[in-house]
This record gives structure tokens, C-alpha cells and sequence, in this order.
């Protein structure tokens, strides 16, 4: 991954004021380290400090809508102050979920040490844990990487950050961009993890964005919230969805540089975290926990709610996901999750195109080029298009193929 | 499977008036054959008529609520009378299903065919197919295959029947029992197909059962619809909703001995056709496209519509289904796919057991006997009980697991 571009895909356009920068390094105010505290085995990073160091920091954030919320979600949510996080306290390998009042008190000592170590407010302080659900966290491991961690903390240490957030993830995920405003040049970083146990309709998985630009707390959420349902819940990659997913979007200010409601600063600013976060959840989706290929699906027709439930039941339709990771145009399978999600409809006038080849047209076979549409459908991202009777709805979901390698990954591990 | 008895799971009682028959064969006034017709390679059988020689036959169907029903299900609905179904006749390879107009000719050819065949009016014949949704039927075929197997009709056709329904089941489904009531021994037989494409809340499958009982429309209709919820509608393999599922009850009368609605004759025969489909549904699960084993939720508490939510997202999570494969007793997915189907209400009091072992309660992971647990769980069948805050519902659903076997036949043939 790291030597193809990150706007690598042909459904992201970069927008011209949108680049990659040309240094590493996070936004001016912002720091960040990854250290090995042996919550996993081997050595590697497993937990990650971001800091802040404008106290006048604004910030908005995103939860998973789950019922068993892991502790540091619910911890966030009642103890820390959204719209000001000025600290961020992360650790993989272990969830802290489905551990009832220990787990919470876990939760809130890693809250209190990330406080002393970034030299900020417990409330201004979130925390995040990744990996394995129903299994308390090695709390002493996690207090001892605190200590450690708050020493190392770098302008530059985004990567190492980015690599102590990882579980199931085969690359890690982050980038560097510098995005021109009408007031100026500022910086856009962003760190994210996800493979496994991810769905639409929720803000999934761990995302951390920063920013040098000056934004006020309403806006942040605004932009937060457009952004994330552009994003995060556009993917699937098993129609599973966790306990602890998280998005959270601070911003110093440091650069000076304004972004004010509904200016063309917001617009361009929006667009720039719009394609970083599409771009990031493509990359998670086609991470899948192995997958070969990614699919969109569109849905044009019928009303928002049928759109996106047979959005969903395609996307998550293991008979299509299997299809695409045999690269097989099983055109047929698409039918059938379109009926599942529309009971009593027969018979039901859809239309499905594959890679822009016609397949079915109002519910029945149209003859096509098979071998042309077999080739297309090996390559690494395939698209479905569905037509339902009537006018006006669109829904829009991408999601990864069913393989070999999900099943070696789930049957033979505990995560 | 064969050596094995009928009712193999302990989830399963035989009843004492139920026992296999000692010769087999279908009850009287049934007829069956299985032949080769072309449309599978290898001359295997694929097509299959039952036809019953007497003219006050009573039956009842269900079929699947798919919004794209195969062109068979959409002719049953319209052209048949299905509370006296005197013949069937079935095709697998193909499910003419997304075949539109054509597909209508088709089925109704095939009605047309099977009418001629049995000598019986054409509204008292029920066509199915099964296999490939999309391709045309190849209906010179499936004629030439009716002409030939009038001729080969024998009451105890209905293994050769029950071989000419399978597509990727890994073994055939059938049995002959026989059935003591108050008034006389009465004979049930059932013929099913089913492995892959299977959810519930729906007749899932092809399943077809005669018996030579005496049963007016209405107590056929009424059993069928009862057993029915209690059997194909709680299974799941992969969540995907056929296009084609049908499931017939004929009964001839022959014997002579009465079920009428309310009495001691219809308890006993209603449990018959109970713990029958049950068991033809169970075997479905286990065949469940390379399943290695078979799940069981139970799920208490909560409203009806919560407590059914909770085990669907149980029975269907890709996460639970690998652990299941894996022989990994990884209770915290479980957790994940509760609140899944509970969003919003974190923290959530559930409690969790596998095997009868308490593994998680009032949301939080209790001490347990890890060792014990994975030796349960390496086991044939697993159970899972989950408990909701509140009082009264029960949910109960039966999954196959997830594994390569899945994959491999997904994702290497077009099924």
C-alpha cells in the first residue's frame, strides 16, 4: 500500500487544492507516539498517545450505536468534554468490552494517566480500546505504556500512533495532506484502523483526524457528522458491528487560518476531510480481513429506506461477497439479495448492471457480452448498479468479497 | 448420514407414536420418480415427479416471500390450486428464476407437461425448480425428462425423487415413518433439498411430504402453517433468502383413517410433521454448504420482536458462524451481535451461556471453566442461551457455521 498513492481509487476524486504534503508530521499544536506495552504478544505497538497543546482546542466526535458499548465509549460519552478533546489515550489488542464495572474503572485509569501524561484536564482527555471483546484489560501493562509513551511524544509520531492502534489490520492506514485555503495553507492528518467486525449505518471503527485550521465546535460537528455518513457508514466489510468504534476530529487552530460557517474555506475544507475519510474507509474495506476485492453498489429508485436496505442486503449478502472474491458475475445472487430485502414485491421490476454491462432489465435476463463482463469482474474493484421501479432515491455502499482468508482469520484466532 | 438414525440431534424428542417405517416407500395412493434429463453434467438426476392417484386429495403450500420469486412460485400462486395438489413436479439446475416472460412459458409448459404426465387437470400440478437464478430453463430438456419419467412412477420412488431435487446438498433428505393414531397406523413421508440460500422468517427450501392420513384442506393448511414456524423458519445457513423455497403437504386419505381438526388424531399427527420438519430442517443447517457444526440460540427475555432480532443477528454474524467453524468458544462476538440488534441501549444487562456454561452476566464476562468450555464447544452442536432484561419472549434458531467449505463452493461455482 504505502507505494501507491492514497487517492488510489478510481470512485475518489482528489479535488485540485487537496494534496498529499510534501513533509510528514502532524498539524502545528499536535503530537503523537506508539509504544509496545505487551498487551500483544511480540513486541509490537499496542498503545498510542495524541496530544494537543492549544488549550483552546475544539473537537467533535462519533460513536458506535451498539447496545453493548464497549467501557471507554461509554467512559467518553459521560465523562469527557466532546466538543475540547484535547488528549487521546488508545490501546489494540484488548476492547474493554462486556467487562462491566471493572472494565469502566479501567477505562477511567487510563483517562487519569493520559491526563497527567499530556499535561491536560481528565474530561479533556478520550480513550479507546481495540481487540478482543470479554476479556479485562491488563490495566498495570496499560498504565506503565502511559508512563512510557508520554516521553516519546513527537510532531512526526503520527506513524507510530497509526501503528499501535492496529489489530486484524494487514497495512496501516494514515496520511498527510495539505489542503489551500482561501487564507492559507493548512494541514489535514488522519490515523485509522478497522478490518474486521465493521458495518454500515454506524460511525465504525477507530479514526482520529487533526487539524491546523481554526474551527468552532459547532462546525467541527457539522462537518464531523456530514463527512462520517459519506464515509464510514457507506462500508461493510461483514455486517458486524463493533463495540468501540470511534471518529474523533480535533483542531488546533494553530495555522491561523479560519474556517467559518458556510464560507469557502467550509467547502473546501469539508471536501478535503470528505475525500480523506471516503478514501480511508475505502482502504479498511478493501483491507477486509483479506480481502481480494472491493464492490460498490448503487441503488437508484424506489424510496431512501428501500434504497438502503437492498444497498445493505447486497452488501452484506455472503452468496455476492463469495461471488466477487471467485471474481464469478453470479448476476443472479444480486436478484436474490434485492428480493430478500423487498418481501411481497413479486414480481419486481429491477434493473442490475455489473461494470456498466446490462444484465437483468425490469427483473429479467438481457443477453450481454459474458466473457467481456467475466474479465471485468476480476479486476480489483467491481461495481453493481440496481434499478428499482419508481423515482428518487440513491443509496450507496462499497464492501469488501467473503474469502478464504476471513475464515482462516476468524476460525483460527480470537479476536 | 445414512447409517444414522432419522432423529439424530438432541435437540430433538421422538415422539412414542413415531417410529421409521419398516418398509419403505411413500403411503398409499403416491407415486415417484427421479431421472436424468441434461440439465446437470455428469446424467445425474435432475428431475423429479410425485404424482397421488387419488382425485380428493388435500394439501397446503408455502413459498418464500421473496420480492423476485422464481417464475414456478409465481405460476403456484396463480395457476394452482394448492389446496388440492395432486402432482409435482421439480427441476434442479436451474431455478428459473429472473427469467421474466419466457421464464412464465416456461414453468407453465412444465405444469402443462406434468399435467399430461400424472393425468391430472393442470391446476392440480405444483412445478419448483431449483439451482442457477438467471439462465433460461433449458425446457426441451426438462420436456423430454417429463415424457420419461411418467413411465418409470413406483411407490417407493421417492429416493430417486429426493436425489433428482438436490443441487449442492452434500447428502439427500428424505424419510419414511410411520404413524400410530387412535383410529390406525397412518404413513408420513418427506422428501427435502437445501443447503445453501437458506434464512429464516420464511419457508425456506424445496421440502415435499405426503401421507396417506385423512385430512380436510383446512387441518393440512393449519398443521403445515403451525410446524412450518416451528422447523424452516428457524433455521438460518447464510441468511440469503431463496427465490424458489417450497414446501408442500399432500394427503391422500388412502387409509382411511381420519384426522379430524381438535382430536387426539391431530395432536399425534401434528407432532409427527413437527418434530419430521424439524429434523429435515436441522439436517439442512448441518449440511449447511460444508458445515462442520450446527448452532443453537435461545434467546429469553425481552419483547417477541427483540428476542427474534437478537438470535437472527446471532445466527447470521460471519463472526459467530467462524467461531463456530473454529471451535472457538469466543463469547464476546456473541455480545457484539446482541447489541447489533440493540442499538441504543448500552449498557445492556445480557447475559450470556454456551453449553450451559454462564460465560457473561448483566453484560459483564464472569469466571469460568475456559478448558471445559472449549472441549464443548469442539462438539457436533453447540447451544448458546441468551438472556434479555425483561420478561416473556423466546426466540430459538438453528445455524451452521462458516467455514472454507462455504467459501470454496460459493466461490468456485455458479450456484
Amino acid at each position: 500500500m504505502t507505494e501507491r498513492s492514497f487517492f488510489d481509487s478510481r470512485w475518489i476524486e482528489r479535488p485540485p487544492h487537496v494534496a498529499q504534503a510534501s513533509t510528514p508530521g502532524l498539524p502545528e499544536g499536535f503530537r503523537a507516539a506508539g509504544v509496545a506495552c505487551g498487551i500483544k504478544p511480540g513486541g509490537v505497538r499496542d498503545l498510542g498517545l495524541l496530544t494537543c497543546s492549544v488549550p483552546a482546542v475544539s473537537s467533535a466526535a462519533r460513536f458506535t450505536r451498539s447496545g453493548t458499548l464497549a467501557a471507554p465509549v461509554l467512559l467518553n460519552t459521560r465523562r469527557c468534554r466532546l466538543d475540547a478533546i484535547r488528549a487521546v489515550v488508545v490501546n489494540s489488542g484488548n476492547a474493554n468490552a462486556a467487562t462491566g464495572a471493572p472494565g469502566l474503572d479501567d477505562a477511567a485509569r487510563m483517562q487519569g494517566a493520559g491526563a497527567l501524561a499530556a499535561g491536560v484536564p481528565e474530561s479533556a482527555v478520550a480513550v479507546a480500546s481495540t481487540g478482543v471483546i470479554g476479556v479485562p484489560l491488563p490495566i498495570d501493562a496499560v498504565m506503565r505504556g502511559i508512563a512510557d509513551v508520554s516521553g516519546q511524544l513527537r510532531p512526526d509520531g503520527d506513524g507510530d500512533f497509526s501503528e499501535a492502534i492496529r489489530t486484524t489490520d494487514a497495512f496501516a492506514k494514515h496520511v498527510c495532506l495539505e489542503v489551500a485555503l482561501p487564507g492559507g495553507s493548512v494541514r489535514l492528518t488522519a490515523q485509522a484502523k478497522g478490518a474486521g467486525m465493521i458495518s454500515p449505518r454506524f460511525a465504525t471503527l477507530l479514526c482520529f483526524v487533526q487539524t491546523d485550521a481554526q474551527l468552532a465546535p459547532e462546525t467541527c460537528d457539522l462537518l464531523l457528522a456530514v463527512t462520517a455518513k459519506r464515509s464510514f457508514e457507506r462500508i461493510t466489510v461483514d455486517g458486524q458491528l463493533s463495540t468501540s468504534d470511534t471518529l474523533i476530529l480535533q483542531c488546533s487552530g494553530a495555522s491561523g487560518v479560519q474556517v467559518a460557517p458556510e464560507s469557502e474555506a467550509e467547502l473546501r475544507f469539508g471536501e478535503a476531510l470528505d475525500v480523506t475519510l471516503r478514501q480511508l474507509a475505502l482502504m479498511i474495506v478493501r483491507d477486509g480481513e483479506g480481502a481480494r476485492r472491493v464492490g460498490r453498489v448503487i441503488v437508484r429508485g424506489g424510496d431512501e429506506d428501500t434504497a438502503w436496505r437492498v444497498g445493505r442486503s447486497v452488501a452484506d449478502s455472503s452468496l455476492v461477497k463469495t461471488a466477487l472474491y471467485g471474481g464469478d458475475p453470479n448476476w443472479g445472487r444480486i436478484v436474490q439479495a434485492v428480493g430478500a430485502a423487498m418481501p411481497g414485491c413479486a414480481p419486481l421490476d429491477v434493473d442490475v448492471a455489473i461494470e456498466g454491462v446490462q444484465v437483468c432489465s425490469r427483473g429479467a435476463r438481457v443477453a450481454h457480452d459474458a466473457d467481456g463482463l467475466a474479465a471485468a469482474v476480476a479486476r480489483e474493484e467491481v461495481e453493481y448498479e440496481i434499478g428499482l421501479p419508481g423515482e428518487g432515491a440513491q443509496a450507496e455502499l462499497y464492501f469488501s468479497d467473503l474469502g478464504h482468508e476471513y475464515v482462516t482469520i476468524n476460525a483460527e484466532y480470537t479476536t
